[in-house]
């Protein structure tokens, strides 16, 4: 079937509801190039501000997802489950939970992404453990997969590539923050995947895309509404993006602190959240009398899974992992108690050092981030070290330290707040 | 000064205001190519679901002025005035009324436009003259005016080159339909066209662009602000387009029955509607003691003046007109009185018959049109000719015909309406 471009745009323009066959020929018609970029653009800033009903959400994610391929992973012997963190600072979660999960007996397929702005790319930060790669052919998944349960690796271009294209366009057209589309980019590309279950995790506060736990509760509600409409099993955690997540933000510092959390240690925040995103991934996969995570932390076999995992995919999880040339401290101004660190400011302050990019075809450095001496909470003094900053190059420290300007608080009331807010099923 | 163009899209998108130097960098990095298409879509979809203040549309309006030249009749030794209709079906109105004015004493240097769709245009109309040319330079046009102290013909490319390539844009994004968009994309071309006073024909029914009364007084009220921000004396005319102007709608047929017009005699409501406008034109340019247009075309020098208008363009005025190979008439399917006779089904059909165009580029035919042998009001007798269709090849009638399915209808009661509504100044 064939419609106008120009009377879809002004259906939804006018506050109507699109057919599901004006969205199957709005997004395979965009896809092939019949639909022109400048009429996306409308119809997308026409989405943003007219909204979405559930069906269309549904039937548009659906639409992406049949604009490529959609992988299979029926000829494996366990079930898959998968997590989806809509990003945050520090956020490593993925590094310690994969191979976890795939110690209790679940299959983790998980296509991840780069980072782009202040939140780091999970591909980015295994990026760097020398000689780890993050192109597989679908083969050579299913390998890694069978060997180590658990694969991290990048999306191939089969996948949604509708989604790609509209993403790109978004991007310059100020047609990103809408909730239906940030949705249905996430899951058509999560669906595509071909999980059988999905654990989102959806980040509310300053170092998340979300600042409000309100926006974050509606994003998560219209994620958890397309798995649902799909057949895939999710459920979403709304967790807090107030302050980084653990002790280090960066690619090498963040790899180092997983295999900390991998070894049985780490901070707690961290461990928290593993653990509890794990007993989620299980749960939605049916496996409700596995292993506990918390018991594959501690018994080694989530290490286990790790260093399969990584030897899998070319990685050598003994080798040394790169150090910055150049450090600078950053000491706490007063003695007492530290009251806010901010995701944000601490985010900026790594991207600036050169762990992140600000357009997709720069590089990144594996040696630069952020090492935090407290956390909000903790007690400090006058003088002594609150941060460290790690970069290639000193000339980085200068723009750093401006983000961190006004990034952090002493005083002596501190209330703690908890990590996990809510769970949307 | 230079801007984001996600910053100023985001900022119209939230409801905010575009300041003065957003706007001016919007509209010149547009023109030039560094905002791309898809970013003024989304900018456009914004503006018109979220509005703009009169500063806003004011200056957007001098923005796209600014893009291009501004002409300039200062050397005239008399004043200038200017119509611009906002589109009906037979509106031929400018044909009678550009020498009418200029017999009394005003100069009309008007730019004018072809028609698109079911509304007809003015130089589609005048080239059924054999030998009128549209097409002018600058000292030709100033050369008409002198001679006849009216000209009519087509906007060059250095007027408002930034409407242009913004009209084109809008035309395929769903973004045509924004009163902020319509009333700057014409009153930038009235600005720059020079003219000293402008008196706007704001038409509102079935048969124009604007269906209902309220739109077409919001439009007519953004327009007189512009013209009033920018030192041009503009007044409205909100007037009736339920059913059609005189009784020809078409190119060569309004032609002749504007020059009826010229020769005092011609449909009432077209005679009403040119004499309205015409004081309207001269009081708005200062002429008060001028003749009365009435007078102008009961003594001949209206007539006058279109001669000379018409030679001074290469046209023939003495020359006969195009006449259709084909016609058809539609019978009146009862006795009594013609209750309605719908603009839009009757311009519908005469655009089918061949004298509009559904593509820029398309010709159009001359010869056909449609000529009304009753307007609403008047008793009709059953099997008596109601409408006479022309056309230059037979296969024409069908579709037309269907479009005048239901665009009449036979009655008793029939209550006079208004053609002149208000008047906004």
């Amino acid at each position: 079937m064939s419609f106008d471009a120009v009377d879809v745009i002004r259906t939804k323009r006018d506050g109507g509801s699109l057919s599901p066959e004006q969205i199957d020929w709005a997004v395979a018609a965009y896809t092939r190039g019949e639909i022109a970029e400048e009429q996306m653009a409308a119809l997308a800033m026409a989405i943003l501000l007219r909204g979405m009903t559930r069906a269309e959400v549904a039937r548009w994610t659906e639409a992406m997802i049949r604009s490529g391929e959609r992988m299979d992973w029926s000829r494996l012997d366990r079930p898959t489950t998968d997590k989806h963190s809509t990003g945050g600072v520090g956020d490593k979660i993925t590094l310690p939970l994969a191979p976890t999960v795939a110690a209790c007996g679940a299959a983790v397929p998980q296509l991840s992404g780069r980072g782009l702005g202040h939140t780091g790319g999970t591909l980015d930060k295994l990026e760097s453990i020398p000689g780890w790669r993050a192109s597989l052919s679908n083969e050579e998944m299913l390998d890694v997969l069978g060997k180590a349960g658990a694969v991290v690796c990048a999306a191939g271009s089969g996948l949604a590539p509708a989604d790609r294209k509209l993403y790109a366009l978004r991007d310059v057209t100020g047609t990103v923050e809408s909730i239906p589309l940030i949705a249905s980019s996430i899951m058509s590309k999560k669906i595509a995947e071909g999980t059988g279950a999905l654990v989102l995790d959806v980040k509310a506060g300053s170092g998340a895309f979300m600042k409000n736990a309100d926006d974050a509760r509606e994003l998560a509600r219209t994620m958890v509404d397309i798995g649902s409409d799909h057949g895939v099993n999710t459920v979403a955690l709304l967790t807090a993006m107030e302050t980084p997540l653990g002790l280090t933000v960066g690619n090498a510092v963040e790899v180092a602190e997983s295999v900390e959390v991998l070894s049985g240690g780490g901070p707690a925040d961290v461990v928290e959240l593993t653990v509890a995103l794990a007993r989620e991934m299980l749960a939605a996969a049916g496996l409700t009398g596995a292993k506990d995570p918390a018991e594959a932390l501690r018994d080694g076999s989530a290490m286990d899974a790790w260093r399969q995992m990584i030897s899998a995919q070319g990685g050598d999880p003994d080798a040394a992992l790169p150090v910055a040339n150049e450090t600078c401290q950053v000491a706490a101004p007063a003695t007492g108690v530290l009251t806010r660190l901010d995701a944000y400011g601490v985010g900026v302050a790594a991207w600036r050092l050169g762990a992140g990019r600000a357009r997709k075809e720069d590089p990144v450095s594996h040696a630069a981030g952020i090492t935090l001496h407290a956390k909000p909470g903790d007690r400090v003094r006058e003088g002594e070290p609150l941060l460290t900053l790690h970069a290639d190059t000193a000339d980085r420290f200068g723009r750093a330290l401006e983000a961190l300007e006004g990034a952090y608080e002493i005083g002596e009331a501190f209330t703690e707040s908890p990590l996990i807010i809510d769970r949307i099923a």
